[in-house]
């Protein structure tokens, strides 16, 4: 990986500039008003606050999962946005498409934390609709970089079509996952936990998102590098 | 159109830079803030939480396109920016009242999506509340067109009163359709679901919002593309 | 007025910048939250929403206030650190003081809100929290300046002690009249909206906040227009 | 302290710059949203608001320190993201669980508005779940200037080793304190607040987040100024 990533951000134009600052805008919001989901426990006097706050653990590891998903989604848009030096009328309607995915999350995420320890069918279609949300947001993301695929003037120089084909197969992971889960949720909806926090540590670990530096350009521009 | 499109955002004061950045802001917020509107239903255990989802259709449907709306404000937003060198204390003004509207936006957006439903007069007068605000958002804009026609010198060069006098004429469209519908809300509120989405692919396909990128720089600067 | 304002904002430190954005930050979404006091009413089929909706005429009025006063706060905040080249730790802690006002806004906006059509006691009560809770944001504005006095080295070049002066006796004015409805909110609680409003118009039409632009320079760096 | 600050901000990724702005953009959503943990209280018209409102103030003490404690975080994190030129995949990591802990304090911060003037056990519990997310929140910043001693190639030129070190130690004050609250919450949940309190004044009058100015440059990169 001897590319020096010839200053792509230099590049951009004033809308894509703003237009990652805008999504960024959106991204960090969502991200905060999780909170907003984790309700505070109305006890009695006589009752137990800490078994309240015990029995809304949904909530906690909702938030979680959440969190981490939309920290790693900011990761993996700015990742694709260093790769971009214009944008037109396509990636403005896909980035909002989104972006609305994205500030969308807060109500399945309630959702799940409300429904997840009843059981039964409601939990069933709490965790089928996170995964459904999750499943589209990842093909969100899949469109835009088959947009950039056949529009590669919206590039920066030097990207090979060979790195963004492998970056469309690596964004299906999500979708086809989340997918999947949408049949398990009505297997068993706590599954999903498991399946939405493997999730989150494949693209965790994943080196598409790994950040370029002036200091350590090692991996600049690098979305293919195991191969 | 071969207008090269001078680079118009070096130009901006740091003001103008600094005013486009809060609205990006406001809008950013306001647009996360309509998930918010959607409630989780309390369904108990025998009952059916899809049965209780399907039923919130509407805050679904008004979530979509409040979004959908507020984004595209935010392309026409940077759009018109994009042709402003400088602000004066009435574009301040104007600029405030339109935020002012997209800030107040989840309001009529929860209204809506409470009330269309019911059907009856209350579901009209929630109809005719978001066609009224989105009527005067609508309003704001083109205010602020007219202004610049009046303080040429607060444009970027190069671009001419034809152009701003047809972003007016252009920008009339929203308040005049979004008026009309205030009538339509009084015979059929879910009709005006359908006027709304109509608005927003109008305004969604509608060149004026087209982005200027220093690598296809065709439609930089273009507000009269259909001319 | 022929000083032409040497480019401030160069001048400025990434410090000065970062503040001034998250402060901007603050504001906008302060201004934004304030859309969230409007409660949706709850009627019956068989009830008039139009009534319900103007019976709580105080939380439109209230939150048109609100939001055009942060707005003037904004304008304000950005023309006084387009004079500022750097920051110290006690403009640092002073910023926070004035973010923790506007912050806060949005509480006594939902109080008055909610008590003031209720007249009585109550209503005085939550006109005289919004006042108390105005001065002291206006009172933050103020120390901030006379901080800059204190310290000229915080300053850009080339801006006079006496504008500084000047610019310390306007913001004196928001306080003394802030203040002074407390008491008339013991008189009158919706007295008290008239004279917000007319603050409002006075700071909103103040030369004060006039913003500079590179093509019309005249008032840049102003703060004494009137002289 | 004549170290001339080599202009670091120049030097920083296009990614450092954007994770430091979205780092901005979660703590002022964070510090903004507090203020709507701050209930209006629902008062009978032959019952006293000024009352209600005085048994409610547990939630303006908790509001005041937690907006003046997420302000120093904000003043930390800019000024360790000053001696910052690049980060890596676990510096991304590691300022993502320092912003899911700044996100999530909205909760605690209600939960001790709510609980502590009840007294009792639900009250400890309630100070001690604030304790603990402090504690890790200053963990995580330990982490970070760790994670900085281990992987020096990602800061600015001129930053001594012994600088980092110091800056570990001082952030461990934040930890060491919280955690030892915990602690004192089972015996007075009170009592928290004022160690809550002398906390933030430390932290606050703490030389180590002095910020950098071209003009006053004399505490420039300075995380030792006691030395």
């Amino acid at each position: 990986m001897t590319d020096p990533s010839p200053a792509p951000t230099q590049a951009q134009s004033s809308t894509t500039a703003r237009l990652e600052a805008f999504s960024d805008g959106v991204i960090a919001i969502a991200i905060t008003l999780l909170v907003l989901e984790i309700g505070i426990p109305a006890v009695q006097r006589t009752h137990s606050l800490i078994d309240a706050l015990a029995e809304q653990w949904p909530s906690y590891v909702a938030f979680l999962i959440s969190f981490v998903v939309i920290g790693i989604m900011w990761v993996s848009h700015h990742a694709m946005f260093e790769r971009i030096a214009s944008v037109d009328r396509g990636m403005l309607f896909l980035n909002l498409m989104l972006l609305m995915g994205i500030a969308f999350l807060p109500f399945p995420t309630a959702l799940l934390a409300e429904y997840v320890r009843e059981g039964g069918q409601n939990a069933s279609v709490a965790a089928a609709i996170y995964s459904a949300t999750m499943a589209l947001i990842g093909l969100a993301f899949a469109a835009m970089w088959r947009h950039l695929l056949r529009n590669p003037h919206l590039l920066v120089g030097g990207i090979s079509r060979d790195r963004i084909e492998l970056a469309i197969r690596r964004s299906m992971v999500g979708p086809v996952v989340y997918t999947a889960s949408i049949g398990l949720a009505f297997i068993s909806a706590p599954a999903c936990f498991v399946v939405y926090a493997l999730v989150a540590i494949y693209f965790g670990s994943n080196p598409s998102s790994r950040v370029a530096t002036p200091q350590a350009p090692v991996d600049a521009g690098d979305v293919t590098s195991e191969t």
